[in-house]
């Protein structure tokens, strides 16, 4: 038993996103059957295709845009005196949404993972080198993940600017807002400690 | 801050599927930008556009086909002595997998539902009772849920065949298979034992 092709079609592609099995690709494809209009379904084909032809990374920072360079690069009210090293475009949007940093940012587009055979020279380090040329930067803040790879990716920019006149700096790490030391894993708890501050 | 306007329109569009709410969709939406190739993007556009032009529900059946009559109505081999009465077409998909079903089936495509205003006629009655003057007919099966409202369309249905030839029956609700009684729900429980048989 089978659905019909165009329905079996729709499960296989919603099934290759992350978190989505046979079951739930079965239920969105029979939602889109069932209960969605033709103006609904135009309106998704509408964005995949308009996610297909109009965006792409910003050729300064990495950042997804539809406008070169992205809104952040070119607004003239942010200090470019900072720069935040992330490693992907939405890390981006978690940073924005705090309202909290007014500088500029740098998308890695990945982290150093030799296990998976991912070097220095597969993620955007070279760009980020020539960017740090900029008279104007100061601090580079590493913000890449709590993780082996993130870890060992910002050690590997931090070695690479010692000698340099540069502030290199990480976000700490430590138990979460509202966050409980019962539920906090090792490394978290680990790190709070270690960065803990005299009050 | 937002995303650039085409990612947050397919953000906007996900989040009408059941069970998806703002970061589900953003995590769909960014995986899109960041994983899919122009290709896999491609043909999730065509399975919508499939989606809109070729699945419409059978006219005899009410199933969701791309052929008329659907394959189980054209289906010779099936006898027309049972027919299974479904609230959803997604139903016969769950009834096919057993393999244990060889007739054919009727969809009402909804249940009566006095508190939302879903009365008999907002449902494929009047098909089925059309259906139900073949000859061939011999046993209705009604497999609307277990709930409130499908209970009531069964009644309904039972009542309206009262004093035909028809024999009307209704599946078994009970102790799923693997079920456990500790963890089944008072309603389950109750069906199963109202349901039991000599042995």
């Amino acid at each position: 038993m089978k659905y019909p092709k165009a329905i079996e079609e729709l499960i296989e592609s919603l099934r290759s996103y992350p978190g989505v099995g046979k079951k739930t690709a079965e239920r969105y494809a029979l939602f889109t059957v069932n209960r969605m209009t033709d103006e609904q379904i135009d309106a998704i084909i509408d964005a995949y295709y308009h996610i297909k032809t109009d965006i792409f990374p910003c050729p300064v920072c990495g950042n997804l845009t539809d406008v070169d360079p992205c809104y952040i690069c070119k607004d003239s009210s942010r200090t470019h005196e900072t720069i935040i090293v992330v490693e992907e475009a939405k890390d981006i949007i978690a940073m924005e949404k705090t309202n909290q940093y007014h500088g500029i940012y740098h998308v890695l587009n990945g982290v150093i993972n030799p296990s998976a055979g991912i070097g220095p020279d597969d993620i955007n380090l070279t760009s980020l080198l020539e960017r740090l040329q900029n008279d104007a930067i100061k601090e580079v803040i590493l913000a890449t993940n709590l993780n082996n790879e993130g870890e060992t990716t910002a050690n590997y920019i931090r070695r690479l600017l010692i000698g340099t006149d540069l502030l290199v700096t990480r976000i700490a790490h430590g138990i979460p807002a509202g966050g409980n030391l019962e539920y906090a894993d090792e490394s978290t708890i680990a790190k709070a400690l270690e960065g803990r501050r005299k009050l």
